[in-house]
């Protein structure tokens, strides 16, 4: 089953103490489909800029990563800067360009419309709605971030109304809902709509909350950590696109997606960009998923 | 198989949130002793003032908890107060009065002398090198606190150097090594001669590494936390009371004390002071481990 994703694609330039990346391909449904298309079909829905290097575009087609909804727009693509700290859980946005993206609008070709599995990436909750209006979907999920939940809360609480499942920072868990508890946060974000909830604590790991209880993971330990931009969406891609290649949401299935997904994030952390992630092998994944099973059993 | 612990008793004044628990029993040695209760015998050494009430005693007591090492001194217990935030990962130290424990030489009568497992708690290392020098254990762990890394570096490395285990905060970790990255800095604590790191992350679980790699374990998931006074010491007391009541420390009985630890540390946050961890039964224990085991499986 193939699954869509709507978000930003991006320019990046990443600063972090190991190194410094400039221009580098970027954006968060960059990193969700280049994470997914190790699972399904991805059907990628986004917008960049005249100077969109075309090698960008190679590597996406070369994923057999569905662009017909990658349209080229009269412009700039959308820039970030951002610059992290020793500590890897903080870093300082230095610039963001919207460029292209302000006047983002999706349209949706046949084909994602009819994908069963939609991913909303973390885009103004109204444009989030007009996806869902497009799409055919079964199983939804979707990202947010402060911004919307500062600035555009009955928007975003009128889309989670719509979906099936929220990918969500703890941070942003306790901006939505006011709960410093992230049970109690994670039971008022489901009050809002989605059955279920995948709370991303960064290095920290994630919790899983559904009908039938509560998965808690740990996150991969990595002693060479060089740039976790994209880590989040990667996480996002992987277990998006291991339910769809899964076709079905049990619980037992949304475990092993945390995982994939915690297991693809990791790849991502280990280099700058995409590159790592896009090019890591399934034997690779298979075998960290491995390493992810001795790492928590007891 | 019995385990010995040197560190504080203390009479507790908590403020959280939900509630104040004025003079409650309290003390690392205190929490250490009544978790540990549960899987084997304790033998508890420290010192309380003579305002220590005998309800306290006899609470020690009625767990078959060993006070034959329980000095009492002219003077006052050692007093702490401190307040939490409605995150209770923040609180604030509002008094410390050391009182009779200023002067404390802890002297291990004979059985804890003997005990093959001993605890240093968070004390002075020159205080935990004396309990050293006196102690015929073949498995030994340490706590420590970023009072010490601060202020006797070289006499905390000087102890470290002769311990198997050392039970200390990912903070603690940062300081001592001045890595931020966990596995780095758990590796590199491992260098100056633990040769087990149980790394506690507070909510976020713990990691430990030892010579077969690395065990990840989230926190126990609450939405009832009234009170983490004490959990960090109540997990170092299910650690180290199981693996003296299996008489191995293998890499296998290792995670499942890190476990056990998590277990009753969950069960102390959910009351003041330590009543509820000295109180709960063994089918309490039991019925959570296993659900830790449906928490984490996949």
């Amino acid at each position: 089953m193939s699954v869509t994703v709507v978000g930003s694609i991006a320019l990046d330039t990443v600063e972090t103490p190991w190194g410094k990346n400039e221009d580098g391909l970027g954006g968060a449904a960059t990193y969700f489909s280049l994470a997914a298309a190790h699972y399904a079909r991805v059907h990628l829905v986004g917008v960049v800029g005249e100077d969109f290097p075309p090698e960008h575009v190679q590597l996406l087609e070369s994923k057999d990563i569905d662009i017909a909804g990658l349209d080229t727009a009269p412009g700039g693509t959308f820039r970030w800067s951002g610059r992290y700290h020793e500590d890897v859980n903080l870093r300082d946005t230095l610039d963001t360009q919207l460029n292209v993206f302000e006047q983002f609008h999706p349209e949706l070709p046949a084909a994602a419309r009819k994908a069963p599995y939609l991913f909303l990436g973390n885009i103004h909750p109204s444009l989030q709605a007009e996806v869902l209006d497009q799409s055919a979907a079964r199983f939804v999920a979707l990202d947010t971030m402060n911004l919307w939940i500062d600035t555009t809360l009955d928007g975003l609480k009128a889309v989670l109304r719509r979906v099936d499942c929220i990918i969500i920072n703890d941070s942003e868990v306790r901006e939505l809902t006011g709960e410093n508890n992230h049970i109690l946060g994670a039971k008022a974000v489901m009050d809002l709509g989605p059955r279920i909830v995948v709370m991303k604590k960064g290095e920290h790991g994630c919790l899983l909350l559904d009908a039938d209880g509560i998965f808690a993971v740990p996150a991969f330990p990595l002693d060479n950590v060089v740039d976790p931009t994209g880590a989040g969406d990667t996480f996002a891609g992987g277990f998006m696109g291991y339910i769809a290649s899964k076709e079905q949401e049990d619980d037992a299935t949304l475990r092993e997606a945390v995982i994939h997904g915690s297991v693809v994030a990791s790849f991502t952390c280990e280099a700058f960009g995409p590159d790592r992630v896009a090019q890591v092998s399934t034997g690779e994944i298979q075998q960290r998923y491995q390493a992810f099973a001795r790492l928590t059993a007891f």
